[in-house]
């Protein structure tokens, strides 16, 4: 089916007919030496341009502090594209891609490092035709972000002129509060314009995750019943089998809610919950994103409507695992919580009523990431039947094994009339030939063509935080948080939050 | 969930936690000479003994013309049970079973031969503790129920007295237009009470043929979306592969309408369309279907929206296969249809302007046996989409391969926001332990129960002839059907139809 674009400002006026490939251009990644980059970024920029998807003279300029030269960054990118990428080794892209890599030796603090990176850039545009169009990956640490953003402003790097683009990235955590991530949002914006600052969730690349709106949008099937009406409660769950691995430093003091809850979560339920956008431009996006989170509503009595809980130590996966409080780096005193669930309402004419349910943890039964939309009994069953009937679900699989589930009640077999739970699947993997990209590839690519309808807009961000806030609040009065068993599905105060409300959490 | 019983004279009393037991009993079968005999009744009478729903004591009489004795006609069961029973044979059960095993030999014109008959039942009252309880299955030609009927009453074995029921199983077809159908109603009524009469369409007793129930009315997915509202327009197909095999003599001058639309695929067409009845009694059952088949409306003009059609000969399966008019058995000049499509409206609030298409047919491209909901598409799409997006569907699959298939638009995996229709399934086989009884046990235990929910009345069959009465006459005064080739979906004429109304058949 086609749908003409029209001139409507918020209508998307891309014609999806032609392939979308980067323009000229060229990528800046501070902190190289980082996981991220060499796990994530630097084999999405090859597998882009193994997909034909970068211009020829398409640059990655590397900066950090080790005494490299191009050659020895190209070295890195190398063996990280070997071990990580997603499509296969071809010498030809790769000998393409590697003589547009640049390397610049450099700290923060140091103007001449960005005076280098600056010349750099410009030989970029003279060599390679890069044409001006450079976009800035900060893969480094928060607290560094004030100074490489001014750092870029003064030696010009941060300023489009005429037809040439300059964009910064930027990952999580966007601040710790809404007052820190005010603050940076500050920094970053008196360098560069709002619309040339991508903020990275990385959840919103997921496939699965854009599908939440091919769903519900492209088909007749569901959008009828998506709604209080039908749906009883939704269940929005983000569980990871792991501790906090070699993360330490980071995760302690931030803790499950501000690591994942204010952004991926919240950002599931945007995307479950909002009207239908009038287009898929980032504004109109945006626009219904905002209007459902600022009409979520934070339970009264935050005691009984939210739980956290810290993990001990137990078996998984057949091995014995520590506690929290006694992994390397972890103040064997911290309050931080591996696990936080909380109940949301959503004041809008489709949800009033309809509970949602938020839950991420650390060493949980299962790494599992699903939006399970839970439906209402049917009000009436004309027959009798003695089988526990549950209630209709439709879930969608975030991660792994990428999907859509349907619960719903079948006849048994057999002479009476007996119903009984199935569930129907409809999985990623078998529906496509076609591989998912990963998350990375489709975000840098999308920065590239800057194109911003999958990144968060500072006031989500902004809001998210103050859905979160009192809740951080809340918990910080009260010391400790409940213990619970590696391995199992989060402390006791989880399940007793959902009994309050005659319900209980999917064992996903 | 367990819905208690009141005492609401609508509702069927019966409590489903108890094993559903055939009491005391007997079953007599004319025509144990036959196919559906041999394949289906005595195979079906052995795996419900195998299962322990029939009485210790439970008889079974067979009544032919043979010279045979108890022993020959044992032998005869001892041997389709063998080669046709679903259960594995256990030499306990078989025991069991055959030392109630009677035969009486006659011709249905020889009274004498039905006095023999009523001796052996009072026998089998007092040495098997039948109690006077018997089902006669009329597994006859239908020229032969008057005779058969009016020997039953002379013989006085029709008459239920005290606590003894009589009962009376009649196999399609139930006449062959309105006023055969009654004439025949006339004969059985005379003789039996219309709560004696059992009329077997074997649909009815299908596993999937009652999930529609269980899915329409024990969910609640479907319902608020099962109506004009959301629905474009509902496909019924009755599909087979074979030809007409050994059934020349029967179905020459009867065709594919009279065969299975009159029976099978109204009755479908009813369970999809009904209202939700109040029970699952026989009586709310019977009123929901009436009702609806009562609203249905046949087309203005018959030539534009009805098709039929004759095979011609082809290849299918490899093999080179005969026309219908060079069957054995069938007069060249033949004009009856092996192929039939309908469409039919329905008058009712909930399906105003949703059009359902019947098709059967002999020769098509695939066994199949399938209701389509196809809903509309969706009202708007907020991206676009350059793939062909086909409209959401959810398919009751009745044969084979048992189950539910869902179809909807699902994001291509890639970077553009692409939408291609996949598909979800729900498998019987796979989703339960449970074997699926065979329609046929299921039918017969509840004749030996009483319990009539599956069984069509003779008002339904009298509608059902009402709605296709005029379709036959305007098909007689055209003389040839269309011919379509062996292996192939139908007439051409079948293809117009649809396309006229912007539509299309499925290919299942």
């Amino acid at each position: 089916m086609k749908v003409s674009a029209d001139h409507n400002p918020l209508r998307d006026p891309r014609d999806l007919r032609l392939p979308r490939i980067a323009g000229p251009s060229g990528l800046v990644i501070f902190g190289v030496t980082g996981d991220l980059a060499r796990k994530k970024l630097m084999p999405a920029v090859y597998d882009l341009a193994n997909r034909g998807l970068l211009p020829p003279g398409f640059a990655l300029t590397g900066f950090a502090r080790r005494d490299w030269e191009d050659q020895d960054f190209a070295e890195v990118v190398h063996d990280a594209v070997k071990a990580h990428s997603r499509t296969p080794f071809r010498e030809s892209t790769w000998r393409q891609l590697s003589e547009g890599i640049r390397f610049v030796q450099g700290t923060f603090d140091d103007p001449a490092a960005f005076e280098r990176l600056s010349e750099t850039v410009q030989e970029l545009d003279r060599d390679r035709g890069t044409r001006g169009n450079h976009a800035f990956y900060l893969s480094v640490p928060p607290a560094s972000f004030p100074l490489v953003c001014r750092q870029l402003a003064a030696s010009g790097l941060s300023k489009s002129t005429g037809d040439a683009w300059r964009r910064v990235i930027i990952e999580k955590p966007f601040g710790h509060d809404l007052d820190s991530s005010r603050e940076l949002n500050d920094v970053v914006s008196e360098v560069f314009d709002p619309n040339s600052v991508f903020r990275i969730d990385h959840y919103l690349g997921k496939e699965t995750v854009q599908n939440i709106l091919a769903l519900r949008f492209a088909n007749q099937l569901y959008e009828p019943i998506w709604n209080a009406h039908y749906v009883d409660h939704v269940q929005i769950t983000m569980a990871e089998d792991i501790g906090i691995g070699g993360r330490a430093g980071y995760y302690d003091g931030i803790g499950a809610a501000r690591d994942v809850i204010q952004n991926h979560l919240l950002q599931l339920l945007a995307l479950t919950a909002m009207e239908e956008p009038v287009s898929f431009s980032a504004e109109a996006l945006v626009a219904e994103k905002l209007k459902v989170l600022s009409a979520v509503r934070l339970p009264r009595d935050l005691s009984r409507h939210t739980s956290r809980g810290q993990y001990e130590g137990g078996w998984q996966g057949g091995e014995e695992v520590l506690g929290y409080l006694e992994e390397q780096g972890i103040d064997p005193e911290s309050t931080t919580e591996t696990f936080a669930a909380i109940r949301l309402d959503i004041d809008t004419r489709r949800w009033a009523g309809v509970p949602f349910y938020l839950r991420a943890g650390k060493r949980l039964g299962r790494r599992v990431t699903e939006i399970a939309v839970v439906f209402k009994r049917a009000p009436h069953l004309p027959f009798e039947t003695t089988s526990e009937l549950g209630e209709n679900a439709i879930v969608i699989r975030v991660q792994p094994d990428e999907g859509v589930t349907i619960k719903f009640g079948s006849k048994v077999p057999g002479t009476a009339m007996e119903v009984r739970d199935v569930t129907m699947d409809f999985g990623y993997g078998h529906a496509f030939t076609e591989a998912s990209p990963e998350a990375y590839e489709r975000l840098i690519l999308d920065v590239l063509l800057g194109d911003p309808p999958l990144f968060p807009r500072h006031e989500e961000v902004e809001r998210s935080w103050e859905i979160l806030d009192p809740i951080e609040q809340h918990w910080a009065a009260r010391g400790k948080p409940e213990p619970y068993r590696a391995g199992t599905w989060g402390p006791k105060s989880a399940d007793e939050m959902l009994a309050r409300d005659g319900r209980s959490w999917r064992r996903p």
